[in-house]
C-alpha cells in the first residue's frame, strides 16, 4: 500500500484548515500504526482528546501528522521537515482516511456454504460469508453479511449495510400473555425488519421481527456487538449504540442518539433526538430531546 | 388464508363472554394487521391495556373485533354491522388465534447440513434447521430446533419444545477454584440438561450442563433471547424470562415466575413461586413467594 | 472408568495433609456423583463451604472421601472402614481429579466442515469442531476450538487454550466518531488478538481485534459465556471473568482479578492486581490493587 501525500490532501480537502511544512506532495505513506511503532512511512495523528500533544508531535517519527490547531508548527517541527495537516477533529479525519485507503473490504461473493432462499432478492456487489442463512428477504447493493449470520424472511436490507458475524435479523420475539392458571401463551409475530442504508451491526446482535408491522433501524446507525432490539422498535438515523444494549418492544428512538454499554430500555418508551443514555443505565421513563440520563433507574444527569 | 367467523367462535368458545352483532357466521377473515392497515378482512382487536377503546372499535375498518367488556355495543357499532366478540383478555385471545390459525410452523424435516450424533434419539414430527449440531441426546415429538443451534450430549428435550436459532444446550460452565498462587482450575461438569414440554428458548440463549446432576427448565417456560442459565439451575413451570437474563449456578426458581430484561441472579439463591424480578435488577438474596423485587441490589418493591 | 485409590493419592500427593482409614490402595473408584446418588464406587467429597460436614461424611455411601480437617476421623467413620483424604481445599482437589481422570477431552481432529484459511498455522493435537471458520491466524498445540466459532485473521492462540462454541475472536469493533451533522464514522481496526496459554473462553464470548495494536487475554485466564472484550483491552494472568461481563476499549486489567456476572467496565480504565468487581457493577473509575468494588456506579466495598 503506497499512498501519496497529495492523495490524502485531496481526500481530506473539505476538512483541512491549514497545512504547514508542505514541500513535497510525493511523500509516500504506507501505514497507520500504533504510537510505539510509528515510522517515517506512517501517517501519524495527534488525538484531539489526548495530552502533551505538542510533545507527541515533536517526538513522532512520522513525516506527516494530522493534528488539531492546539499543536503549533514549532521551530522543532520545522527543522524536522515535518508536514502537519490541521483539521478540527484529527480522530475523525484519521478514521475517514483509514476506512478509505487502508481498510480491506470483503470482495463481493456468495460463499458456497451460504444457504439462500430462492425468493431472496440480492443486489450488486454483495458479500455473503460462510454458513450464512438468507431467507425470503431483500438485500441492496454493496452489502456485507459475515459468517454464521441468519437473515429471516420479510427482512429488507438497504444499500451499503455491513452485518458482522453471527447476527440474527428477524428473530422470533417471545412476548407472552399469562393465563389465569399461570400458563404462558407467546404472542405470535408476523412482521418484518427494515435495515436502512449505511447501518452497521456488530457481531452477535439480534433484531426481532415486528409483531404485525416492522422493526426498523435508521440510516447510518451503528449497533455494536450483542445488542438486542425487540419487536416494533424504531431507531432513527445515526444512533450510536454500544455493546450489549437491550431495547424492549415498541421503543421509539429519535435521531443522533448515543446509548452506552449495557443499557436497558423499557418497552414502549420514547427516547428523544440527540439524547444520551449512560453505561449500564436502566431506562424506565421517556427521555426528552438532548438530555443525558444515567443510573438504575436512569435519571437526568444534572449539568 | 380464509377463516370463517364460525371457526374463530368455535376455537375461542371457552373464552367468549358474549357476542354482539352476529348475523352471519360465514364472514371471512384473512388477516391480522397493524392498526393502521386494518381492512374488512382483518380480525381486529382492542388491546385491554389501551386507551380510547370505544373510539378505536368504532373507527376500525374490520367487520369482526375482539374486545373486553369495557367497550359497549353502541348504536354506531350496530349501524356498521360490526361483530364484537367479548372476552376477558383480548390480547390473550388474539395470541391464541394467531398461533392457531395464522402462524406458519416449520415443516418437519432434518436439514441436510445438520450434524446428528448416531446415538441421538429423535421423535416424530421434528424440525432441525441448517448448520445445527445434535449430540448424543434425546429429542421428543413436535420439536423445532432452528439454525446454528448446538445440542450437547446428555441433553433431554421433551415434546412440543421450540428452540430458536443459535442456542447452545449443554454449554460448558466455567466455574473455577483459585489456587493460592492465583492459578485457576475449572470445575469439571459432567451433568446434563433437561428441557421440559412446551418450553420455548429464544435465539442465542445458552443453558450450561449441570456439574454432576442436571440443569432443568420447567414445563411451559419461555426464555427470551440471549439468556444464560448456569449449571444446576432448576427453573419451575411457566417462567417468563425476558432477554439477556443471567442466572448463576444452582439457583432454584419456583413456578410462574416473571423475570424482566437483563436481571442477574446470584448463585445458590431461591426465587419463590409467582415472584417478579424487575428489569436490570441484581438479585443477591432469596426472594419469597409472590414478591416483586427491583434495583441494584434488588429490594422488595413496596406496594 | 476404573481408578485405583493409589492413583488418586499419587496425583494429589502435593495437596494431601493426611489420610485416615487407609488399608487398601486397590480400592476402585469409578464415578464422581451428585450427593443424592453417591455409591460405594464414588469418590465423594465434603465441600469446604458447606455445613454439617461431619454428618455428611458419616452418612456418605462412598468408601473414599476428600475433606478438609474440620471433619474428624470419628469412631463412626472408622467403623465404616472409610478412607478420608484430608486436603486444605477439597473443592480444588476434586476439580483437579475430575479434570485429570474423568473429563473426556475432544480427540484431536479438524472437522470436515471447518473452513481453514490456507495461511493458518495450526499446531499439534488440535481439535477444530463443526462449522468453525479459521482465518489467517496462528494456533498452538493442544488447543480445542468448538463448533461455530469464528477466528479472524491476525489472531494468535497459544498452547493449551480451550475455545468453546460460538466464540468470535477478532470481531470488528464499532467505535465511532460523530460528525457535526450527526453522521457516524466507524474507526477502522487493523490490529489482532493474542490469547495466551491455558486460557479458556466460554461459549458466545466475543473478543474484538485491536485498533492498531492487539487485544490480549493473559495466561490462564478464564472468561465465561457471552463476555465481550473490546479493542486493545489487556487482561493479565489468571483473570476469572463471569458470564456476560462487558469490558470496553483499552481497559487494562492486572493479574488474578475476579469479575462477577454482568459487570461493565468503562473504556480506558485500569483494574489493579487481585481486584474484585461485584456482580452487575458499573465501573467508571480505576480500581487499585486488592480492592473490591460493587454497585452502579461501582464503589469501594467497605471491609
Amino acid at each position: 500500500m503506497e499512498i501519496k501525500l497529495s492523495e490524502i490532501k485531496n481526500f481530506l480537502s473539505d476538512s483541512i484548515i491549514d497545512i504547514k511544512g508542505e514541500k513535497n506532495n510525493d511523500i509516500i505513506l504506507k501505514y497507520l500504526k500504533n504510537p510505539s511503532e510509528v515510522d517515517e512511512y506512517t501517517l501519524d495523528w495527534i488525538n484531539n482528546k489526548g495530552t502533551e500533544k505538542q510533545l507527541k508531535a515533536e517526538q513522532s517519527k512520522a513525516k506527516v501528522i494530522i493534528t488539531d490547531n492546539t499543536v503549533s508548527y514549532s521551530n522543532k517541527l520545522g527543522s524536522q521537515n515535518k508536514v502537519l495537516i490541521f483539521v478540527a477533529n484529527p480522530k475523525l479525519a484519521i478514521a475517514k482516511v483509514g476506512n478509505h485507503f487502508f481498510k480491506v473490504k470483503s470482495a463481493p461473493c456468495i460463499h458456497p456454504t451460504a444457504i439462500i432462499h430462492p425468493q431472496a432478492i440480492i443486489g450488486n456487489n454483495v458479500f455473503i460469508g460462510p454458513y450464512v442463512s438468507v431467507g425470503a428477504c431483500s438485500i441492496g447493493n454493496n452489502v456485507e453479511i459475515h459468517g454464521n449470520t441468519i437473515i429471516g424472511d420479510n427482512v429488507t436490507i438497504k444499500n451499503e449495510v455491513i452485518i458482522n458475524s453471527n447476527v440474527i435479523l428477524g428473530a422470533e420475539g417471545l412476548g407472552c400473555e399469562r393465563e389465569s392458571n399461570g400458563n404462558l401463551v407467546t404472542f405470535p409475530h408476523f412482521g418484518g425488519v427494515i435495515i436502512e442504508e449505511l447501518v452497521e451491526l456488530g457481531s452477535g446482535t439480534i433484531i426481532a421481527k415486528g409483531a404485525l408491522s416492522e422493526t426498523r433501524i435508521g440510516r447510518g446507525s451503528k449497533l455494536n456487538v450483542n445488542c438486542f432490539v425487540a419487536h416494533n422498535v424504531k431507531i432513527g438515523a445515526n444512533a450510536w449504540i454500544s455493546p450489549k444494549v437491550n431495547i424492549a418492544g415498541s421503543v421509539n428512538i429519535g435521531d443522533n442518539v448515543t446509548i452506552f454499554s449495557g443499557a436497558i430500555i423499557r418497552e414502549q418508551l420514547k427516547i428523544g433526538n440527540t439524547a444520551i443514555v449512560g453505561m449500564g443505565s436502566v431506562v424506565t421513563k421517556n427521555i426528552p430531546d438532548n438530555e443525558t440520563w444515567i443510573g438504575n433507574p436512569a435519571k437526568l444527569l444534572a449539568k
